[in-house]
Order: structure tokens, then C-alpha cells, then sequence
């Protein structure tokens, strides 16, 4: 199992209306890449976090992850991601 | 259910010996502290990651959370976080 953890700190200019945009985009990506075994998705609630948001998949294994990070859906949300954020933390180990 | 994430880069002096040890009292905390109900820990794979270990922890609630910061032995792992990293990114979120 792959576990893959995206940490975020958003920029200045990122409203609450494109944050919970964006949230609901990546929610909506297990329905369309059948690759993602586990999703969660959510701000970070204020209690001793360095991050504002934080993404924690699960895939089988790497095959699966590189068809999730080269899937059309999650490429755009990639990119909603890269105009969003200031920062972004990421990690990928086995579990 | 209250999702811990942790993202850890090491600083220039610390060595594999004493990471693999940190593993190791990372993944002995759940046997020490029931409200920790998963928790998966393990050094990034490198592919695409921006920090070298991750930790996801899982617990009921906000007080099973408080709970395991609290206890000695996830004290001592921390203390020795401090010592080994340079950068720590954490968040909690609820899923």
C-alpha cells in the first residue's frame, strides 16, 4: 500500500469560495480514478498544525499512484492546487 | 475520527541509526497508547515527495488525540523529533 499525504498552506489571495471549491473537486476524484483506495480530504483545525489543508490517499501500489497523479481529473486539480497554495508539503511511503 | 499528519525532513546530522531507531519507537507507540486506533509510519519513497518520513495517525476523537500528545512515551518520540529534524509540517483534520 502506498499512502500518498499532501500538505498545503494557502496564499494570500485564495478565498473560502475557491478553497471549498477545490475540496469538493478532490472529493469528487475517487468517483472518476478507481485506483484511489482511501481519500480524505479537509482543513486543518487550528489545533497545533503547520498547514492549513491536508489530502491522505491510498493506493494499491505505485502503478496505481502514477495513474492517479496522470489522470486528466487530478491534473486539473493539480493545477487549481498550484494557483491556490503558498506552500506544499508532500510525501509518499509504503504501510 | 481526527486524521494527525506529520511531515518530517532530517537536519544534516542526523544519521540512519538514529532514524531507524525513531521508526521504531514510532510504530511501538500504538502498543503503549490505546486511543491511537491506526497509524502508519515509514521513510518517502522518493517519487515526488517534499519530506523524507511521514507519520498518519488515526484516533476517535479530539480527546484520544490530546490524549496521545500528552502521554510520556509519545513525549520522548517528540523530544526526539526535535533533535533529528529540520522541518516539521503537521496538520489535523477531521474524515
Amino acid at each position: 500500500m502506498i499512502v500518498h499525504i499532501v500538505l498545503l498552506n494557502w496564499n494570500d489571495s485564495a478565498t473560502p469560495e475557491q478553497i471549498d471549491e477545490l475540496a469538493g473537486a478532490l472529493r469528487a476524484l475517487p468517483g472518476a480514478i478507481p485506483e484511489i483506495e482511501a481519500y480524505d480530504v479537509g482543513p486543518d483545525l487550528g489545533i497545533r498544525g503547520t498547514a492549513d489543508f491536508a489530502v491522505v490517499g491510498r493506493f494499491a501500489d505505485e502503478e496505481a499512484f502514477w495513474t492517479y497523479i496522470n489522470h486528466p481529473d487530478h491534473q486539473a486539480v493539480a493545477a487549481t492546487i498550484g494557483e491556490l497554495a503558498a506552500g506544499r508539503n508532500t510525501a509518499q511511503f509504503t504501510a
